[in-house]
């Protein structure tokens, strides 16, 4: 078979998992009990089933860092096969993808096949994900455009759903890699043709179609040869055909990151995959899903995942630290902060840095409703978190007051701070751990733990880590103003012009 | 009249107002919507009662600096007529007021009646409590031990009740100082007999106390000549008398604060003035309150008094920054963070800098189970907030991590330090406000806003205030113990030799 390319979009706001997921942290980068980030758990997934082989991914231009320094985690991960598309904007799948398959052919070989994973999504099961992935390849090696039905667990009236028509049989395909034996063998059906995409039903629907077992959820996972992909695209969607090879056209066959010109971008259609081709196209069929899935898609959905902390007698589950008194069936995610619950039932609390959420898990889909009167109001908690990343590394304000602002400041191995300086600030550095390389002025030298220097105001100053490991350093902000535009950068060595 | 003295009875943990109330930071010190806290208010009604004269403050030693800070801020407060009693431990309200009733009568009058007070109650209507403070006062003058009586709002199954007989008749007293025209006049009644005092009743009981008219809430506030209280103790009480005795003794006439012995402080019996004098007594009255009165028991007594923030078309009441969605009838008590509130009715939502309180509104009660519970496992939310008071002022931590604690210190105008130093820990000092006087090793120097100095290790340091003004000093540890128990003290001008 041709080489199979994951590609993994990682975007969205997940608004409804606030105030863990901001539009600055997503919901792809929020941490499983586990420990791991649901983005970190696709890639994982997705270099499974590539088999050494490349992974795509598409994501917010503001994701590029946090998103490479969160593969850089996994142990099987090269960067040089992971490539990046960075939209400007968000323009919803269909674009993504065919800029995707455009890139894919350019680069990682004309034949090559798509596997399309949302960042978001929580799957377990991943040896019996790749031996679905396998099934959906040779579907996909045979023209047919592919989706994932996931077999429905309850009347879910929040998803779409797709009825499955009669088995596709194909040619058995050729044996590859750690294909799973029965996997695609002779003589078996890798899928289902799709007799119908099927918009949200409502509660009776849902409960006929559950009973049916002929109706799988939409996953929002797809596998298509990326030829055959742009092929239906020129019958279903021309113009987002159009206006994405004028776009990809734009960026001169960079290799990656390649970035796409914000005008020719901002001229794409913002469509779906589902409603663009899927919905249109001829020759597609379904594997039915034989690995669990969740989309994650509220509080009540995290709250319902096992996720290692097993619940109380009360039905309660506790990540964090937390006394329940006479309560039941709570859900409680907390930081470094305790919470305590008492008399309280079907709650779902989650404690962060500078948010508390407190809902009715039957209502933990209204959280968004949270964040849209925060965007109204500009308040930075629908934006930030007090931990805020750079491609340098992060920072924590532990403080911001009338008379100082005081911040921790991580600097990774390699890590260069613009040179800058600020009109209305001093800073005051000390470095709790590491060794850093400081310039103040027309100095250089380095600053060791348990050192501190000082940069007055209008001074030119940069702080670098020449190290393989982190810095840590405590910031004292003294002045008037501390705000983050209180910059004037000179260089910045991530092309960065106008944002700290 | 002889001389009206107030006695502030302050002490309690106050478990139930938790996470605000801590013991080291208990429920007088609670700040009300307005700004002010039930310990101000109180000395303020006291100073009102006392119309110039002296106030005297029992309290537990722990409290004094943090007591006296909070009387300070009052504009009619003088140091000079706020005499203390400090408690080593606490041993409920009799012997309190028996030790008060003997340093009223060796310093402040042997004819002076004391008008005594809880630091945690909430009396909005201050010229109508003074008004019945003078119809006790006549009361007392007149040989009997006084309560007040809060005519029952509701069935409350929480309180004591009095059954209130007939009315008492006392010669008219003498005109004083601020008298309104009709407390006391000729042939008006002060108050009523004390036909009995009645346990907490059940609902069906309250009720019937509720509908009758002659049973009124216990207030446990007091009025009775201190030489007739302790006459009653003779026969009532004659072990707490006595005890009494040996411990005021012991103190050798000091005047203020007036420190007790630890051992001679727990040979007293632990009892309350109710149980010990007031149920046995022959001469007692109630003077039925024309004020109102809460005790502040719980977090839905705090959620029903009218505190300034107007409830939203939804109920929901609101201290700090909030966003409800779908939400009844709900308190959110905030500070700087945000609290959400999604889907939910009838809760208590209560957020401080290191703890987050959910509960039932009609369970707040349980509330103290939490306490219960964290003290068990010792856990510091039980005992300290995130800022600790110290007699030079207070200290807010920042960040408590493996590589470092910082700190936010504020320095009182006069506040002094001790001198010590660390094994285990340097410290970087940057004053982001205010001017300090640092002493470091041999070198004493003044240290500026936007200056920083840094304490090696093992090297013996002093930090004071000599300005009238504040100090705001950020302080960054390095090492690698950060216990509050690293301090070696070498001079302390607040007498403390073992913590900080």
């Amino acid at each position: 078979m041709s080489r199979l390319v994951p590609v993994i979009l990682s975007g969205g706001a997940g608004t409804r998992l606030w105030p863990v997921s901001r539009s600055a942290y997503p919901k792809p980068f929020m941490h499983m009990a586990d420990g791991e980030s649901l983005l970190y758990k696709t890639l994982d997934r997705a270099l499974r089933a590539a088999n050494g082989a490349a992974v795509l991914t598409v994501t917010g231009r503001d994701y590029y860092f946090l998103t490479r320094d969160e593969y850089a985690r996994h142990p099987s991960a090269d960067a040089q096969h992971l490539p990046f598309l960075l939209e400007p904007a968000g323009r919803n799948t269909a674009p993504a993808i065919a800029l995707a398959a455009m890139y894919t052919m350019q680069h990682l070989g004309t034949d090559a096949t798509l596997l399309v994973l949302p960042a978001d999504h929580l799957i377990r099961d991943v040896d019996a994900f790749v031996a679905d992935a396998r099934r959906a390849q040779a579907l996909a090696q045979d023209g047919f455009l592919v989706t994932f039905g996931i077999k429905p667990a309850s009347p879910e009236t929040g998803f779409g759903y797709i009825r499955m028509g009669a088995a596709v049989k194909i040619a058995p395909p050729q044996p590859f890699g750690q294909l799973p034996p029965q996997a695609g063998g002779a003589n078996s059906s890798c899928g289902r043709e799709i007799s119908a995409f099927v918009e949200k039903p409502d509660r009776v629907t849902a409960e006929k179609y559950l009973a049916s077992g002929d109706y799988a959820w939409n996953s929002g996972m797809f596998c298509f040869r990326a030829d055959a992909l742009l092929d239906a695209m020129q019958t279903t969607c021309p113009d987002v055909l159009v206006a994405a090879r004028t776009c990809y056209a734009a960026a001169h066959g960079r290799e990656s990151p390649v970035e796409f010109d914000k005008d020719a971008f901002a001229a794409l259609p913002d469509i779906s995959i589902d409603y663009a081709v899927m919905e249109r196209a001829v020759r597609r069929a379904v594997v039915p899903a034989s690995f669990d899935w969740s989309d994650i898609g509220s509080w009540k959905a995290v709250s319902e995942i096992d996720s290692g902390a097993a619940p109380d007698a009360s039905g309660n589950r506790v990540q964090g630290m937390a006394v329940t008194i006479d309560s039941e069936n709570c859900f409680i995610h907390g930081g470094k902060r305790l919470i305590a619950a008492v008399g309280v039932k079907d709650l779902v609390i989650v404690d962060t840095a500078d948010a508390v959420l407190v809902a009715d898990r039957e209502r933990a889909q209204q959280v968004k409703q949270v964040v849209e009167q925060l965007r109204r109001s500009d308040h930075a908690a629908a934006r930030f978190h007090q931990t805020v990343h750079r491609p340098w590394g992060s920072f924590t304000v532990l403080e911001d007051e009338a008379d100082c602002k005081v911040k921790r400041l991580t600097v990774k191995p390699g890590g260069v701070l613009s040179l800058q300086k600020h009109s209305r600030r001093s800073e005051h550095w000390t470095v709790v751990d590491g060794t850093a390389k400081v310039r103040v002025g027309e100095r250089e030298f380095l600053l060791q733990r348990n050192e501190s220097t000082f940069i007055p105001m209008e001074t030119l100053h940069r702080l670098e880590n020449p190290t393989q490991k982190d810095i840590h350093l405590i910031e004292v902000q003294c002045g008037d103003y501390f705000g983050e535009d209180d910059i004037v950068r000179l260089e910045d060595v991530y092309g960065r012009t106008a944002k700290a």
